[in-house]
């Protein structure tokens, strides 16, 4: 049997796994945390160890590989990550060729992940789709005609920095209202962050008595979960204290569930793909999240774009999935 | 040596031409305006004349068909035209097909423009293109790989309807702020009106006399080209209003160019084609606007998604040049 090794360089976690090529049931499976300081070479180093803890000896016939940062995907080399140092022209295809002697293909997470929910998960038997993940970014990787498309550049997919709102607060990227300034976790707890500190700022002289009312129990929740310090909270923090009734927290996850149907409904006019599939720690947020994106998407497309959107099915496990879908391809 | 006939159902206009495959030069051509009161029959009737007048007896091999509305590519059945009563589900290429006996393939005008730029036209020698026409409406086409790519219900290209200014005017479609209620002919001249009739409905009792002189030589000599009569502007009087000097002309015409390169920019940063390819009388309104879009689509897109934006090459003929692509396609 075919064996296959699947890596993901996740920027934050390295995970590897081995399975048989056919099989959907991993043979070997290992997680592990980025360290804080990490750069390129330590995490190469932390790499190579579970690989070796997982093949004990045994070769495989080809390695697929998810990367968490652009990547040229014609040579497998690896253009920067914005999280890890150290990354900015890696050949880490040919590195992995030469120490395995097998076959490589490397590509960026969102494309792999595309790629795995479209083969092993739930794009299954669809010919076109979109995959998002909204979790600290969002990104997005394309299916057509059955097989990822890359674009010119590679860089496909940014569905992240898709502008839903030329008067929205600033991105990193420089632009107003992009998607990604609006849905991901870390920039809706910034947000949810700033206004209670002005709330607090504010309070209690410039703020007549009706208001503090009304403004207290907006973000009450957010204050209790996280012990009055704002600087834990998070994306998911602030899915639990709009699941709780904090209008606050509603407030920015409505509007987030808002951009990201603005974002799929232009994307359902412009490509008209059969499928959605959306998954990342943002999508936990509950049926009233889904339920605003699915309608704002269906009035953003037109009357004759219907768009299924579903969730994924892989979980974090998409990319490495989808590495196997590209160590498969690559033995043909 | 093959011959094909290229036929253009345009909404206004009707259009025919025969070529022999491979060749670049119209052995016929013959153009006919679509009366006011058309319908589908009086267009199929008028169609009829126009191609027994070009093949005088001649066989062609085969027929290809650009339909201004959509089309179901894979059976040649229209849907509906926007413009001209009686073509829902006409069954065009099966009717085709049988008049003439020869194969023949219908696509709707933006997919089939697209794939004349591509093979005919600017979009030559590249391998993925984004093709656009902004003049009544603003549509689009695409090719990707080499091969249109229609999506899933044929509806992919739609990018007029693409929401880029959500606190904008009212479309149509009923969203706000689409690509095509900011930058098509007929809006730009329905805004312009308004502004114009406003201004007049409120002097010159309600303007205080300093703005009242600003307010004059805003949209004066929109006034003069067309004799103070509102109706007749038109969004080719807008781009000459501009040119002359116009304040109004040039807000409006700039929002215009804003609103393409916002939506340039995403398609860019989501799709990433080598190219993109705009025609249509819209296009025409000077460097200036050219100048705004290209700017506006840079900033729009990521840094690491470089855009090339060139002018259609074929001009009213695209659709023509298309639909001999299709044929010679069908032809293999």
């Amino acid at each position: 049997m075919t064996l296959i090794l699947a890596l993901d360089f996740g920027g934050t976690k390295l995970a590897a796994a081995t399975v048989h090529a056919g099989s959907k049931q991993w043979l070997g499976y290992e997680r592990r945390l980025s360290p804080a300081n990490a750069n390129a070479d330590t995490d190469l180093e932390i790499m190579r160890s579970v690989i070796n803890s997982l093949l004990k000896g045994a070769k495989p016939e080809a390695i697929g590989v998810s990367f968490g940062g652009p990547v040229d995907a014609t040579t497998g080399k690896v253009r920067l990550s914005h999280h890890v140092l150290g990354w900015e022209n890696v050949p880490l295809r040919d590195l992995l060729e030469e120490e395995f002697g097998v076959p490589a293909y490397v590509d960026n997470d969102a494309n792999v992940a595309a790629l795995g929910e479209y083969r092993f998960g739930a794009g299954q038997g669809y010919d076109s789709l979109f995959y998002m993940t909204v979790s600290t970014g969002v990104g997005g990787g394309w299916i057509l005609n059955g097989k990822p498309w890359r674009g010119a550049e590679g860089m496909a997919g940014e569905i992240g920095h898709m502008v839903v709102d030329p008067s929205g607060p600033v991105c990193l990227c420089g632009k107003r209202g992009c998607v990604e300034r609006l849905a991901s976790g870390p920039y809706m707890a910034q947000d949810v962050r700033e206004v209670l500190r002005n709330v607090r700022a504010a309070c209690p002289e410039d703020i007549p008595p009706s208001r503090q009312g009304r403004q207290g129990r907006r973000g009450e929740v957010l204050r209790e979960l996280v012990g009055d310090n704002l600087e834990l909270i998070t994306g998911q923090i602030v899915s639990e204290a709009a699941a709780a009734g904090d209008d606050l927290a509603k407030e920015i996850l409505y509007r987030a569930s808002w951009a990201l149907g603005v974002g799929i409904g232009n994307v359902a006019n412009l490509i008209n793909p059969q499928l959605f599939v959306l998954g990342g720690g943002v999508m936990k947020a509950g049926e009233d999240f889904w339920q605003v994106l699915r309608k704002v998407a269906r009035e953003t497309a037109l009357p004759e774009v219907p768009s299924e959107i579903v969730s994924a099915a892989l979980g974090d496990d998409a990319p490495l999935w989808g590495a196997v879908a590209l160590a498969e391809d690559v033995l043909g």
